[in-house]
């Protein structure tokens, strides 16, 4: 299965949140994601575009491993979850086979269901507010009518292709 | 922690059941479980005495890191293990990072409890029928004290400190 994502920076979470619960969002619920970035022993994830991470979610835990982009204008990739019972393990198992940590992400993650789209509110650590929109299945064209239709609707502008991983790791490096 | 294990080839695996019920050993349960043996992209497994299993157990599926053997009597070594959502799902995802498939066993497990070992009468396609016991805690000393004692209850002789992948590897060369 496709995962067709958007994403746009957000100046005003409050009233997007607002727009959605007026045009019928179910929240789903608010969680605090920490994720790490694994780094492969032999190629450079951000060459290939590639990912994997290592989410802790609460009591819960998966490993995600997302393919390269294969869109210009949205995020879509392959994407493949697994839920896991001990995300330390997990790390400790990775660790041993040569991989190393290649970044850490921490955020809190309102997530919102409207029109078959999943709509994450995200608050993010040193990097700001975003407004993530997922839309899961295999029409590509339909996901993407779909996603651009809400985002007018919630007046969100501009599609951000690039982690936030991608996105900290910028801001780490001066003048740019 | 470490896990202390012991394998044994067997002749007669009724008799060892039959002398585990007469000695008080509770059964827990019949399994089978098929295992996929991955290999590294990088590194020789079978060189570095490493082993990397995704296991399919019935419903159930995990995946397992075994680091190198530390102690010459028995298979003693470092032991990862962490319970998956999704075999099928986690076996995508290390194909994806360059992972290979190195091997497959299949086996139909019996596994006893008795005295703090866990005995597992295991009859493996291919290859035979063997007995392994599994002691787990933090005393080497006392964990081998146990196991060779129960041993020798069972009229079990010799330790096979190979794998069954290594075993079925071994049985497909010629001349060997």
């Amino acid at each position: 299965m496709l995962e067709i994502e958007v994403k746009s920076h957000c100046d005003d979470l409050e009233l997007v949140e607002k727009t959605l619960r007026e045009k019928g969002g179910r929240l789903i619920g608010v969680e605090r994601q920490v994720d790490l970035y694994l780094s492969h022993p032999m190629r450079d994830f951000a060459s290939t575009d590639e990912a994997l991470r290592i989410r802790r979610d609460g009591e819960k835990a998966s490993i995600t491993y997302k393919g390269p982009k294969i869109d210009r204008e949205t995020k879509t990739r392959e994407e493949l979850r697994v839920e896991v019972s001990s995300a330390d393990d997990l790390e400790l198992v990775f660790r041993r086979l040569g991989f190393g940590i290649g970044g850490r992400v921490e955020k809190e993650r309102t997530t919102y269901s409207i029109g078959g789209v999943l709509v994450c509110l995200d608050k993010v650590e040193g990097l700001g507010d975003f407004v993530e929109m997922e839309y899961e299945g295999d029409d590509l064209v339909k996901g993407k009518e779909v996603i651009f239709s809400l985002m007018k609707a919630l007046g969100l502008k501009g599609s951000e292709r690039r982690s936030y991983l991608e996105l900290l790791e910028k801001g780490k490096r001066p003048g740019q």
